[in-house]
């Protein structure tokens, strides 16, 4: 597959690039960042995948994340996708911040006409991963995910369902039960239509009633976070980590927002919990 | 004077501030922001000004610079003016990046139609100063200050003025000899005319060439910097400094360039260089 290199930077001793490619999954072009951090020739590191929430491309965290210092000590690389489909596609309501472009909420679409290029979930978890095992020096067997906000229910939905593949999963500001919230119930019905069943699969909280299970979460969440209540609810994911028994720590963290001021101050804090649970 | 409070954001344990005010010096409004550390009730802190380049406002450093974690664990408080007057200012040649518009290189411009609004030096050091002691926790007696390419040569002239003032001095990328480079030039004899003898007074390089002194400076350069040999030219710097007796730590950081991923990488480091000068 061919990936352009559309910049290259050198930050924090590693490299920061942006590539594009055409994606077979979003049948559009499709921009990402990684972050290699210096290593020895012909080394294998591990991979930290981080999705990111409603109206992001990948700049969002590439620029205001903070995360490539502790990357770079730890030795992680950091992936950063995009949000959806990009360019022309059908269906794109213009104007709406939390359904379309910038809102793909990481599944697959099965209604129409959103089927054929709302393939998030795909691409994610199965093309991206392919094209950065071919074109970094990257360790499948050492990959780790999270995400913030829509991206946070993005990395726990895919960790539970890849508990082998995925040895973290953690998340800041996660929208933990979208079955059970606006901004949710808007994404999922117009991308998997009204049939609820459908919706469990990509809802943290209903997974983990139905069996899911993962190692162990750690969730950052501001009380000062404007959406705490009537979209991220974590209360919800407490509860149904408790009643399965997967260890979580879930910190309030007090005066903090839902903006990349808060994700960038507890960055460093999930690449060290990421860190200790891809070594060896 | 009146401050407006355009947001706030907790972050790394302080808080980020950006404010707007109507400025008597550029007789328009400006934004800036500032970051205030954690601290005890009643403390005064030192405040690191910081200097933006070409094209910026205060916007890239704040969400680009990586300051915050490391101004938080020293006490700083840290401020990043705009780069010029903003809004319908008569003289701006529009479409050009190096002159008008985000192109203030910190001079009080002598020249029609430029005087009246241009006046970036006194904004700088003199207005904005007065109401970062009026409305912050700052110590006016512990200030520094540094920049990026236009800001470096702003923070290395406004420190040989006022030795006294500024504790320390450093610099990412400067213009260190705009008399000579072609930004300079085009900016110099634009704000202020063509009669040389007025540049040397904006010149760090002809300043130190005519007696002025600091205590010593921290300057970092990329040696993939695309603008190193035509427009920043440390060399004269080192020339200059070593003739007069300056102590200068100039370090070529190799495979870095001239974008705020190279600032980021040694902010941290600056910010310690700072501290150490406006401890007690």
């Amino acid at each position: 597959m061919t990936v352009e290199t559309v910049s290259l930077n050198r930050s924090h001793d590693g490299m920061q690039g942006v590539y594009r490619h055409a994606s077979r999954e979003t049948g559009t072009g499709m921009t990402f960042s990684v972050f290699v951090p210096p290593h020895q020739d012909g080394a294998k590191l591990p991979v930290v995948w981080y999705l990111s929430g409603l109206t992001c491309t990948h700049t969002n965290v590439t620029e205001k994340g903070e995360f490539r210092q502790a990357c770079a000590e730890l030795g992680l690389i950091f992936v950063a996708p995009d949000t959806s489909p990009r360019g022309n596609v059908p269906g794109d309501p213009a104007g709406l911040y939390d359904f379309g472009l910038g809102a793909g909420f990481y599944v697959d679409a099965t209604e129409q006409p959103f089927a054929r290029n709302y393939r998030m979930w795909s691409y994610v978890t199965e093309e991206l991963p392919g094209l950065i095992a071919e074109h970094f020096p990257a360790d499948p067997k050492r990959q780790s995910i999270l995400g913030h906000s829509m991206g946070g229910h993005g990395a726990l939905t895919i960790a539970l369902h890849h508990p082998d593949r995925y040895r973290a999963a953690s998340a800041f500001s996660p929208i933990v039960a979208p079955s059970q919230v606006p901004w949710g119930i808007k994404a999922l019905s117009g991308y998997l239509g009204e049939a609820r069943d459908a919706w469990r699969k990509h809802d943290t909280v209903a997974l983990i009633e139905d069996g899911a299970r993962f190692s162990d979460f750690l969730v950052d969440v501001g009380d000062a976070d404007q959406f705490l209540s009537e979209q991220l609810r974590p209360e919800l994911l407490e509860r149904a980590c408790s009643q399965a028994g997967i260890p979580l720590i879930l910190r309030r963290q007090p005066g903090y927002d839902h903006s990349y001021y808060f994700v960038s101050t507890f960055m460093a804090d999930h690449m060290r919990w990421h860190a200790a649970r891809m070594k060896a």
